[in-house]
């Protein structure tokens, strides 16, 4: 495969607190602000506690959740003293660290968030993006301990939702299992420790190093599973099977357990084989979802080296 | 050891959601409201939904901890419409479920909680009850595959503040790692496997069985260590280290690490030798609480019976 060339990445931002109650990134960033880290080797870094209103009042969001604010449509609607104060916070952020499509826009967004389920180190991605592709590998071929995946959404730029979309390029960053509005040291290590390696990368990249290409695997949404509810009201009335608790990305085959009702009852998977994630996320409740399912895919990397 | 005696455990009641994100006790109630069990065997059975409010909207409580509202001087103040949402809710349940110190009080009140802390299932108990003990004797015996402990907090009756404290026995059942405002099956079918066994003891009990004496042990809460914080912010500056975390009642010895400070130093451990728990509890950042210290105490327990 042909190498690809871009421009180096000069302006990164390190975002957390997106999410208030997802403690890793909360503290990441408080503790870069501390220490007044702005600079890395070539890589001038911004770092930004996103939703300071929802990490005051350790919840997820005050009113809506920022991140799904993103789209181009509500970056660009009209907002009020009265509009949501997510919907105002996102614009304030487009303009600080985009705005999202321009050249003025952060080369990369890298933004940190939690989950309860057994997910480990995981990037989330829009689309087919090399940067994040390579940087997945290098993190792979760099962190033994740890097993490093990605889930790719295949949806448009326009209309993907997440603060990350703002830059020229950007990944979330989802770590688990931790618990919302606890602080971990293992998964904090295991977060800081990635960015380490992303910052090395990334000078490395600015250097003219080239990036041998190669095969990544990835994981694709391909639907979403909710709890078995009371009809009437709303309630849940079963809880994710402990043979699929903490199972994460562990092949779902037709058969297998996925419910336990509250009376004792087993619920069986009765569809294709796919691989689950976010099992039993705490903020998806709401969402109505119990579980995502993915597929696994291929993808080959170009080689990939700076411009000139 | 002389035997006691007393009489029968007729009432009985089994609560949930004191707070309201802590969703093994509020799905239990539910599941047994739905299925309208209000016997079992010789013992009336009351289910209650404590804190409604607060499951409503997934929180611990909605003005102040409803858990810290059943001393005698809150339960007899005056209230207001403008008094807290749950002060008057404990007055209420004092007034179902108690009253507190009359002879009119529930039997046995055993009041569901979870914890972020990788605790088991362990009872919290005030003060030296024959029946908590020998119920946990039973539990101890019946439940092979889970260490069942048992924590004794030395307060007064007239100050004990938690709902269990309302009943002529009483203790709270606390079940973990579980996150806030998510339900894991491992841990629901743990405590539900408990309450069972609770239930054949009462029925064991009250039909005439005499339970042998013995030993138990227990843990005396002995200090409290709140994590380090900036003495401007009032921020925490690290985290529980990954060597005390999950390990809560084993054995804490100076030298042990306590803390990872988010620029990577280690804090150890400079006390005496004391068994830690509530490790790392969501709840208790607010309260200033990292983890507690307990000293570990031998029980004898006499044999007990019911009366005549």
């Amino acid at each position: 495969m042909e190498s690809v060339s871009f421009p180096p990445l000069s302006r990164v931002a390190v975002c957390g607190g997106t999410h208030g109650n997802e403690m890793t990134g909360v503290y990441m960033v408080r503790h870069l602000q501390k220490e007044k880290i702005d600079k890395i080797g070539s890589v001038s870094v911004s770092t930004v506690l996103t939703n300071p209103r929802a990490v005051e009042i350790c919840r997820r969001y005050v009113e809506t959740d920022l991140n799904r604010c993103f789209t181009e449509a509500l970056l660009n609607s009209p907002v009020t003293d009265s509009s949501p104060y997510e919907l105002r916070r996102a614009q304030e952020l487009n303009a600080q660290i985009g705005p999202k499509g321009s050249k003025e826009a952060m080369d990369l967004i890298i933004d940190i968030h939690n989950t309860t389920s057994n997910m480990g180190l995981c990037f989330i991605f829009y689309s087919i993006d090399w940067f994040t592709l390579h940087i997945l590998k290098y993190l792979q071929s760099k962190m033994a301990s740890v097993e490093v995946r990605a889930i790719q959404l295949d949806i448009p730029i326009a209309e993907a939702y997440s603060l990350e979309s703002v830059g020229k390029h950007g990944f979330a960053i989802e770590a688990g299992p931790q618990p919302n509005g606890v602080v971990r040291a293992d998964i904090h290590n295991m977060v800081k420790e990635a960015v380490d390696h992303i910052f090395s990368w990334l000078q490395e990249f600015n250097s003219g190093n080239t990036f041998e290409g190669g095969e990544v695997e990835a994981y694709t949404l391909e639907k979403s599973i909710d709890y078995p509810r009371n009809p009437v009201t709303g309630e849940i009335t079963a809880a994710i099977h402990s043979q699929l608790q903490d199972n994460d990305f562990k092949l779902l085959q037709r058969g297998n357990p996925i419910f336990m009702s509250f009376s004792g009852e087993t619920v069986k998977y009765d569809g294709e084989d796919l691989y689950p994630f976010f099992v039993n996320e705490c903020a998806y409740y709401e969402k109505k979802i119990a579980f995502h399912l993915a597929r696994k895919i291929k993808l080959t990397l170009p080689p990939i080296k700076v411009t000139g």
